[in-house]
């Protein structure tokens, strides 16, 4: 008889975000696994510690330092794809042994998370259960208290890798939108912020909902420097009744 | 001292995706306030109905009758904002007695939902907090463990209520999105997805969550009746490493 994997979504950054359903699990699961960077404390980790019980089994999985490798190159996606290999058989092994294995997830499992790598490797032969959570995008906007989408608003969510222009066509195609991944790009998605005539309602946040949450309209902050997990939110909604 | 206003998203419909902190709201709370249809309970209401304590005052909002009404008519348009102004009035006398009153929203308050009417209400007056709560979307393709959306991805949300033309143009230039408020525009959206490509990969999900809730890719579903809360999920994520 094997184990069961789930995929807890435990929110965008304050810890009594996580749902009733995520803390019962995590009061229930054998193993608890969750992924960092080498060298690094797990972010979702910290979310939910005091809901991990003395003795509880952990399992770090730790990304390969990948610094050296250019992104996209072939390089890169095999060692990428051996880490997610070797990490669900890493868990396939507890599951075997009749564990039941919570994997943590910042904000949702399913979108944008690094569980879904797990997901699809383990889904087609083990019980699976996924566990939504609050996206960091709602911890954003709900943080700044900012109405992002009504009635038949269109949104979208742009990375601000995207080309300049790419992104500008996207802005001015949607109602709502929030540029996520900000990291070097901010200068960029500023220029096309104001161009599209947006910039106005902009709002920057940072690690929104946690204790070092920033959070201020973009046109009162007067640098570019913003970390990776960094957002732009730019409210749709023009016409309230 | 005036009281205080709390958005609380009650999730999509496990009771048991409520977040911690919407538990402590409603557990702290004098007032608790949601919206229904009148003649109809609040599905917010049930959601929660556990954590609704024995002599709560509860302050229903009914939303007024408008079938004889065309949406998008003046007479509507006042209909539904004098229902909002009286609302917040309502809300308001709380506040002003010093209670804090906590508004149920299904989903996230900010996204979609009801709640923002009162928000842009009296966010200027009062003070207010919004707990953010698991999208419907979210709940949608947790039960249906279908990843949404990695990397890269442009994600959209798009209204069923969109011109053939115009959904068809906006699904072709996304990598993966949800349509949302189905109804009777099913048969539409069917055809854009065979014509776009993406009907293999649509799946199809009604109440997700709850005890009644509904999920089937949507080439397994053989009629075109949707009620207006169904959506369909259209998984990007073609490059898997």
């Amino acid at each position: 008889m094997s184990g069961r994997l789930v995929g807890v979504g435990v929110g965008p950054g304050d810890p009594e975000l996580l749902t009733l359903k995520g803390a019962r699990t995590l009061a229930e699961a054998d193993v608890v696994a969750h992924f960092a960077k080498a060298g690094n404390a797990s972010n979702a980790r910290r979310i939910v510690a005091q809901h991990l019980r003395p003795g509880m089994q952990e399992l770090p999985l730790l990304y390969p330092v990948t610094t050296e490798m250019p992104t996209g190159s072939r390089e890169y996606r095999d060692a990428i794809c051996a880490f997610y290999d070797d990490s669900a058989a890493s868990v396939s092994q507890h599951l075997d042994e009749g564990r039941t294995v919570a994997v943590l997830s910042e904000g949702d499992p399913l979108f944008y998370g690094s569980y879904m790598h797990l997901h699809v490797r383990l889904a087609p032969h083990y019980r699976v259960e996924v566990i939504p959570g609050v996206t960091g995008m709602s911890g954003c906007w709900s943080l700044t208290g900012t109405p992002m989408a009504q009635g038949d608003d269109v949104f979208v969510v742009l990375p601000a890798t995207l080309a300049e222009a790419e992104l500008e066509r996207r802005l001015l195609d949607a109602d709502a939108a929030v540029v996520m991944k900000l990291g070097r790009h901010l200068e960029k998605v500023r220029r096309v912020l104001s161009r599209t005539g947006r910039l106005s309602r902009a709002v920057y946040v940072e690690r929104g909902t946690t204790a070092e949450s920033v959070a201020v309209p973009l046109e009162q902050k007067h640098d570019d420097v913003a970390p990776y997990f960094s957002v732009i939110l730019v409210p749709g909604w023009d016409q309230r009744p």
